[in-house]
């Protein structure tokens, strides 16, 4: 082609998926919310909406088998899809499961991969139901779709958040990062070595984070069991900082987070000192946490002080007052939607400072 | 590992999926119907079922950019989704899109590719609701799932074909393969040739078959306003035989067909004769016809011979039969369910010879 070519790094992942789904026709009834959260909405009955969402893992980009086993791949392939939909405030109930498959692999290879889908599924209760499996010139390739529902007019987005909301995370942050850190800095270490044995004493907590992660099911389940329908909610795979981004564009709000209120775990705090990087910059950018962030009406700060394992780490503003942290010096600093942008770079793991 | 290896084309695709999906739990009430057909069955409320179907494509194994323009690619991988929802006879409502892609597209590849994807969702009435798009170190990845419906409990399936039920196939067969062949010819004629100017003159039906082939809304159309319920029906992606055999399979019965009656064109012949190939193994076993093959009781003998662009190619009978075709000259010989087994060869074109 002749005409102006745009490199895909200027614009990024957001900014491209921005330009191709740009006013996209809905032509179905049963279409009740599509691109642009965690999972499309879909109204197939009288007392569920159905929701669907999809994940694309490729090797050498998203996973690296060198120190990833086969059978944690396939959990973690199957979760964070899980993940999705119960950032929906849903259920997931099914998957479909695509794979491609290079030659070196073999059928007990696959066997591994495939053990751990179901062991997921098994945990999650969810059901494999299709797929689609394909040889595959270029390693490893995974496509999984999750099928879910919540209850008619119950599902969670993105867009409601409202000026005096109260932002709220679970769990702790920035520990897969900081996994994958360890990971690639002992696959350095035994880059050439048959006899290596890596150390990760002291440190089982980060490289757990890194390779299996859990999908929040249980805060869904107690932000039920409280009666609080939180205003907004996403799930934490690009990194806290974009995913409050995402939340505040989509909600035509800001936002102010506190640097003392996030919740960084003793061990990621070890290791972000030993690596000499910033603790907070892997905590607001790091990726894969797959922890909840959500909003809830000021007037449910008691019931939501009360929840375990979930933190205030701040309030929802109005837009033109934008989204920063505030330092514990008292200062503000503007977020920035880094997120991994594997689309910009070749490796995807690549944190820039924000400081 | 030490533990024994099994090479995966030792199994082909069907084998490695019947092996990895071997006794898959079902828990959630939701699940109808789970792998096995051209889609899931999801039981999502009172009136009608959920199809979900989904297809990996990967670049130079499902598709090679020498001679396919990414608008037709794009037009093609949604169509193909589009397909499997008809086999159930169903209606396709809406698809999510994960692409992965590396560093030699741009944007304005990418909107290529997307307008083929836009087009056929325009034309087939779909709605695009999500998706994941993803850096790619090894060419193009596209994932499309599907998501459909179908009046309560009228989705056809593979399993219901029986003793006398007649076998019907929409179209004709064997042009999508014939088309490969000739743009694979062109490629090999133009390689170092700037100047190629490839020769499609009175082929051009193989070359659209190939590259934009369509889903056959009409005939599901056609057969719900005759009151038609096909006992089975399956798309025919990996070639008749292929299909037939599942069909037969999964409905624990035999089958005969009669070469006279499989519809082929007159430029799909010619060109056989042109290669030197046997025809009747290009209807039987190119892939990518993306025609019905369903099954209907001989008692609609007389609502079937009336539907245009169908053909009643041969019968059901018990499984101790088996699956045969009935040549010219009165013989039988056993059809083998080659299909493409992408997983067997390096490239998925090649046609065994049945005879």
């Amino acid at each position: 082609m002749a005409e102006k070519q745009t490199e895909i790094s200027q614009l990024g992942e957001f900014g491209l998926i921005d330009r191709l789904t740009e006013s996209l026709p809905i032509v179905n009834s049963s279409t009740g919310y599509g691109v642009g959260d965690d999972a499309a909405v879909l109204d197939y009955g009288a007392e569920k909406d159905v929701l669907v969402t999809t994940d694309l893992l490729l090797e050498n980009v998203h996973f690296d088998l060198t120190y990833v086993p086969l059978k944690h791949l396939g959990y973690k392939a199957a979760v964070v899809n899980f993940s999705d939909v119960y950032a929906m405030n849903g259920t997931p109930r099914q998957i479909t499961v695509s794979l491609g498959i290079s030659k070196r692999f073999t059928v007990e290879h696959i066997e591994e991969l495939y053990a751990g889908i179901r062991l997921a599924c098994g945990i999650y209760g969810v059901d494999i139901v299709g797929g689609d499996t394909s040889a595959s010139h270029q390693g490893l390739v995974i496509s999984i779709t999750c099928i879910g529902d919540a209850p008619k007019g119950k599902a969670v987005k993105r867009n409601g958040a409202h000026d005096t909301d109260l932002i709220c995370v679970s769990g702790d942050l920035g520990a897969a990062y900081m996994g994958l850190q360890l990971l690639e800095r002992e696959k350095v270490a035994s880059a050439g070595n048959a006899d290596f044995v890596p150390d990760f004493a002291g440190k089982e907590y980060l490289v757990e984070r890194q390779l299996k992660p859990e999908a929040r099911r249980d805060i869904v389940a107690e932000l039920a069991k409280e009666g609080i329908v939180p205003t907004s909610m996403i799930d934490i795979s690009d990194g806290l900082s974009s995913e409050l981004m995402h939340i505040c564009k989509q909600s035509k709000c800001g936002c102010r987070i506190y640097e003392d209120r996030i919740p960084i775990d003793y061990q990621t705090a070890v290791m972000a000192e030993e690596l000499n990087m910033n603790l907070v910059t892997a905590a607001l950018n790091g990726g894969e946490d797959y922890e909840l962030l959500f909003t809830v009406p000021l007037t449910d700060h008691d019931k939501v002080e009360k929840l375990e394992g979930v933190k205030v780490i701040g309030y929802i503003c109005t837009a033109d007052r934008g989204c920063a942290m505030v330092t514990r010096d008292g200062n503000e600093f503007a977020l920035k939607a880094q997120g991994w942008n594997p689309l910009a770079e070749p490796q995807n793991d690549d944190l820039t400072s924000e400081d």
